[in-house]
Formats: structure tokens, sequence, C-alpha cells
């Protein structure tokens, strides 16, 4: 007898790696030029010089030893340091490097957090639409996810959160910008939120606890602006990756950070630290954490994703597709033209069009589309996107 | 409420841990050349020159959003192949790139397998002495662990093994070159093992897997020899690391591998990969795969640490300590001078000297001193151990 879950998380259909291979064949069939791939969430936009460059540098001139040795199991108190900083002049959250954990990117950080965290069958609210990978953290870790709507522009709504708070609540993962919708969370709404989960702590007498997955942070667009969680609720952990805003999501380097006004601080980071450990991650990789102290609040060009947003939407507009505004990230979130997002994914397949059906994310009736693709890509696909539209509209 | 295992796993005291804090109180108070360090388990030999090589030219002329991209969560399918056919030409077990899993070091291939095999309170068979990690691995993934002892020279012994299988019995960890008594099992001994695994699998109608943690795989010397676990056993899973061999722990590379003659193979397979997606892992550091696929089959120069091995025992013997005979790996376990290994380890700070006491793989009465140091400090501390000795003996 082998446990169920796992084997069901390693064998679960996936609607996106389903439509990755569809592309590959297609791909090989009729020239990668004619596929119009908008399922991925790869970053298109290669990382900063910064990065190569100091990678570069370490490799030639650097201590091999020690920049490939094992560093202390929360990261390299220098890095750590760092981001306490960081985080402290970028919001009105308190935290030190004795709160900060290097992690392999933020989905260890969210595994941990939830397995530090969560006493068996304690609840974790999501809220749709969600990274499906949160279900997966979450029932590892021996919890129950419950999801909260968002309000009709896909905006996180306090009201609703409420509806679904139990006694048995003990964390909200917040992920703003969102992927899949692009919506960022606005500081008012998190202040709303705020007010109902302390309500809800001074009814149960628990703690609840605010998962921060941030990830998209500094892709915002216009005159949107990224709200910590942090300034509006002291229970915070931030998860942190540097795949989007370096560019470097295969390397798994992030971090985690508990607000040290949170409740039961040092108890928190110890479970979270403990949890890490017993997860098997020894540290993060230790090239990459050279790496990030250098490389620490620079961005890839992130304006060509803005550009790209500003051509879909357009575009998209003009044919008369309806979606939320994406004010960040790098994702669409546009609504289907029948009630069956998968059944809408497979008619745009005809057109060599790869949208992902929202079911994946746990609500119905949408599709996803990537924008971290090229220029001339978004604008081939054009008459595509018209004719999978006259099908259901003309 | 939090959880107490993972705040135990994140507060518990490190035996290791404290020396390496007073030995930087020491380092700094009486300098570093007149502390006679032994208790970290650090490559001291640099990596390869392949290595840095390989990762400049990466860096220098590869595709940046290609080295920096996530890959499969199984990894890079040319590596996983490279490691089939490694492990095919090295061993008579039957591997495919199919059962290969990239993953972040050995140690999360440790976790994933536990998480992925074990059923609540199922048992978990270590070897004393044991790295202490297995057992947070095991309970962190809901299992138990049971310890068999070795026999009078720290060998594997398929007899104890047999007096401590139960209908509970999944698995058995094998760790040779064992860390910490250097000592490398013999064929004829797991042979041994695979037989009394054999018949418990028949008596209770259970699989029972072998899963055999082998970062040390390569430091074998004089005329020992490594022995794969599958030559011996069908029902094996291979967790390998490149930390010792190319000298970067660090970095988080290494990989996991199902024979496919294994028991449920696809089933087991399926889980282990399940079970690594919910503890956070989305893929290995994706230049290090790269790396790796390159570097597969290099290896640090080893013979440095046979030199340090036999500086190390001849020096040890002639004033009189009895050791096993560490045949591999960097660790020499020595019998303390009193029956309180903890207490001899204090004696032992005395003279600036630090060495791990063996409460912590499980067993009492022993020393760890590692050998991959400098030549000049194990030089240097003959006389140190010298006084030691004497403190007991004269």
């Amino acid at each position: 007898m082998l446990p169920q879950n796992t084997i069901g998380w390693g064998t679960a259909r996936s609607a996106i790696r389903e439509l990755f291979e569809f592309g590959n064949k297609r791909r090989a069939a009729i020239g990668a030029e004619n596929v119009f791939d908008f399922s991925i969430g790869n970053p298109s936009i290669p990382a900063p010089a910064c990065v190569d460059e100091t990678l570069r540098e370490l490799y030639s001139t650097g201590d091999s030893l020690l920049l490939h040795s094992y560093t202390s199991s929360a990261g390299n108190p220098s890095l750590r340091k760092k981001v306490a900083e960081f985080l402290n002049s970028t919001s009105k959250g308190q935290f030190e490097a004795e709160g900060v954990y290097i992690t392999c990117g933020s989905a260890a950080g969210l595994a941990s957090s939830m397995n530090g965290l969560l006493m068996p069958g304690e609840e974790v609210i999501l809220i749709a639409p969600y990274f499906p990978e949160y279900k997966v953290f979450v029932e590892g870790a021996g919890g129950k996810i419950v999801v909260a709507q968002p309000d009709e522009n896909m905006m996180l709504s306090a009201e609703n959160i409420a509806k679904v708070i139990t006694e048995k609540t003990k964390a909200v993962i917040i992920n703003s910008p969102n992927n899949p919708s692009g919506v960022v969370f606005t500081a008012e709404k998190l202040a709303e939120m705020a007010d109902v989960l302390r309500a809800a702590e001074k009814k149960y007498g628990n703690n609840i606890y605010i998962v921060s997955d941030e990830p998209y942070r500094e892709l915002c667009y216009g005159d949107a602006k990224f709200a910590p969680c942090q300034d509006a609720y002291e229970n915070t952990i931030v998860c942190y990756s540097f795949s989007k805003c370096l560019s470097l999501p295969g390397e798994r380097i992030g971090y985690l950070a508990v607000d040290k006004r949170a409740a039961d601080y040092e108890k928190v980071f110890a479970s979270v630290a403990g949890a890490a450990r017993a997860l098997g991650y020894v540290c993060a990789p230790s090239s990459m954490q050279f790496m990030a102290e250098k490389c620490i609040g620079a961005t890839s060009d992130i304006a060509q994703y803005e550009i790209n947003r500003d051509i879909l939407c357009s575009g998209l507009q003009k044919i008369g597709y309806e979606f939320a505004k994406p004010d960040g990230a790098f994702y669409l979130f546009v609504k289907a033209l029948e009630p069956d997002a998968q059944a809408f994914s497979d008619k745009a397949k005809e057109f060599e069009l790869l949208l992902v059906p929202s079911d994946t994310f746990g609500v119905g009736g949408y599709v996803r589309l990537s924008y971290c693709v090229s220029r001339e890509m978004i604008e081939k696909s054009m008459p595509a996107l018209k004719k999978l539209y006259d099908c259901y509209k003309k």
C-alpha cells in the first residue's frame, strides 16, 4: 500500500501540462511560429545584466569552496539582513534578519509555512481564482482548503472571506498581483480583510496568519501599486521568489519572512524552520544566495510586459472579449464564450490558440492568457482570436 | 496552537551546531590556526575544474532565458537519461530516464521517498550509527524509526535487521560509505540483508524498499569498493547527491532513481514525485542541472581525503585510540575514552579539539572526526589528541 494522496498529486491530470504537450506536437507539425501558446508562465524577458555578470564574476574570482559550501539552513546571515532591511524600507512591517529564512523559491516557503502552521484538519482560506499548487501544499501539510469568492472584478472581498471563516481557520493565502487574474489587491481591500481577520481571532480566541505569496510584487503597471499585507496586518508571513523579477524561475531562490509583530513570532519561525528541515531543505542554492545579495532590488525590463499587456488588452477588447483589468503579473483572465472553460479551451486549439481553462484555478468560465511571450506572437495571434470569437458570436 | 513536532525540529539542540559556535568563539579568541575543528562535514577539496568552467561557459555563451527557466519537475530529460545510463553502467540495476527524478540534493530525495512511501505509523529501519536527519525525514512523513544495531565493526548486520523487522516495516535506509563511521558495506553483507528482506516480504505479504543514500559513493579508499544495493535487491530507490564528489553541497543538486524491477515501480515513482510536489520542490536548480549533465562522472581530487585518512588513522593508532576501519566517506568513528560521549567531547574542548559526540548518531560511546580538513590541521592536532588521551590513560 502506498499513500493515495501522493500518488494522486503525482499522476493528476494537469490542463497546463496537457496544453504544453499539445503545443509541442503542433509546433513540430506546423512550425513554432504558427502556434499561439498563451499557456506558459515562464518569464520571457532575460535576467537583468547583474545576474549573469555576478555569477560569472563569482565563478571566476570567488573562492570555489566557499561559493559552493553549505550555508546555514536559514541562509547566509548577510543576505537575511539585506532582506529584512529591504522589507522594512518598502513596507510598514517590522522584520529582522532572525525572522528571515532563505528558501528554494516561494513554493518552498509556502510548503514550509503550511507544515509549520497547520495542526491536522485546520483550514486555510484561498481566494478564487487561485494558483492550483496552494491546494497541494495545504493538503500535503494535513490541512483543508476553504475557498472565498472574489468580487465581480476578481478583487479580494472581505465580506466573502468573513463568510467562510470558522474556528478552524489558521491562515489565508494572499497572492497579489494575482496568478491567474493579474488583479492587484488594493491597500483598502487588504485593510478591510485585516479587520475581518482580527474580529475572527477575537471571536474564536485563535491566531490567524496571512501567508502572502508575492513573486509578482514588482510586476505592477500604470497607476497600480503593490500593497504589502503587513501594512494592514501584523500576523503576516511573506513568501517571495526572485523568479519573476530576476527572470530565473528555474534557479529556486527566494525567502520567507515572519513579521516580528506576529503572534508567537519566535515559535512560528522555529516551527516553519523545523518544517523546512523535515521537508528536506538543507539550504537554498548557495551561489544563488550570493547572487541575490548583489542583485536585490534589481529587475529585468518589466516595462516590456506592460507593453505586451496593453497590446493584448486592446486587441481583445476590440474583438469583444471581456476580462478583469490586469494591473500586474503577466496574466489576463478572459471570460470564456461558453460556460464550460475546458470546452472553450478545446475549441481554441482548433485555431492553434493555447489558453488555460480556469477550472484549474478553482473557478469556472474563464481562460488564462499569459503575456510573457514574444510581441510578435501576440500580434500574429489576433486573427485567430477573432476567428475563435466569431465561432460563438457570429 | 502550532505543531509540536515542527517546533521541536526547529529548536532542537544540535551538538554539531553547538560545536560550530564554540569553534567560532575560540577561533576569534586564539586564532583559527589553534583550533582543531573535526566537527564539519563540508568538502575541503575544491570542485573539479569542469564545474566552474562549465558554469562560466553557461553564463557567458548560454541562452540566459533557457538556462534559468523552469525545467520539468522531474528534471531535464537529457540529464535524467544520462543518470539512468550511468547507473546501468555501474550496477546490475535496471534504470530508465522515466524512473529518475532530479532533486535538490539527496535530502530532498530522502524526504520525498519517505513521504511517497509511508502510510501513517509504518516503520523505517535505520542502521546505527546513522545520519540524524533520517529520523526527522521519517517522522516528518508520519513514519516511525526502528534502529538495527551494526556488528562490532560497525558493519551492516543482516541478523540484527531480522530482529527488528515487523509487519509494519516499509523501508530500510542504507548509507554506505557511512556517515558517521566511514564503513563501506560489502556486497556480501548487502546480499545477506536482501535475503532477510525477501523472507520478511513473503512472511508479511508486504513490499519492503531499500532507500540507499549514496552521497559518498565515490569516496572509497584502498581496496574498498562501493557495492550498489540494487545488485542485491530489486526494490531499491537510489538517492544521490553531487555534493561530495563535485564538492558543491550548497548547490543542492542530486537525484532519486527507482529501479524499474521494483514492486509497483510506476506507482512508487508517481507517489514519490507527488510527494516532491507537495513538499514544494518545483524543480532542481536549473543551471546546476545543465552543469551536472556536463560533469557527471567527474570527481574532485578524492585521493587527498585518502591521504588525510591515513595520516589521521596512523596518528590516532600510535597514541592508542580505537576506531572502526574507515574505508570511505571522510569520517572516522573513534571510541570515546569514557562511556559518556558528550562528556568526552566536552573534555576534548579543553584542548581545542572539536569532536562530535556519537549520541547524535544513535549510539553512545564514540566521537566522529571529519577529515575533510586541512592536512596542516591534522598534523598540528596530534599533540592535543595525545594530551586528551593522557587525561584518561595516564
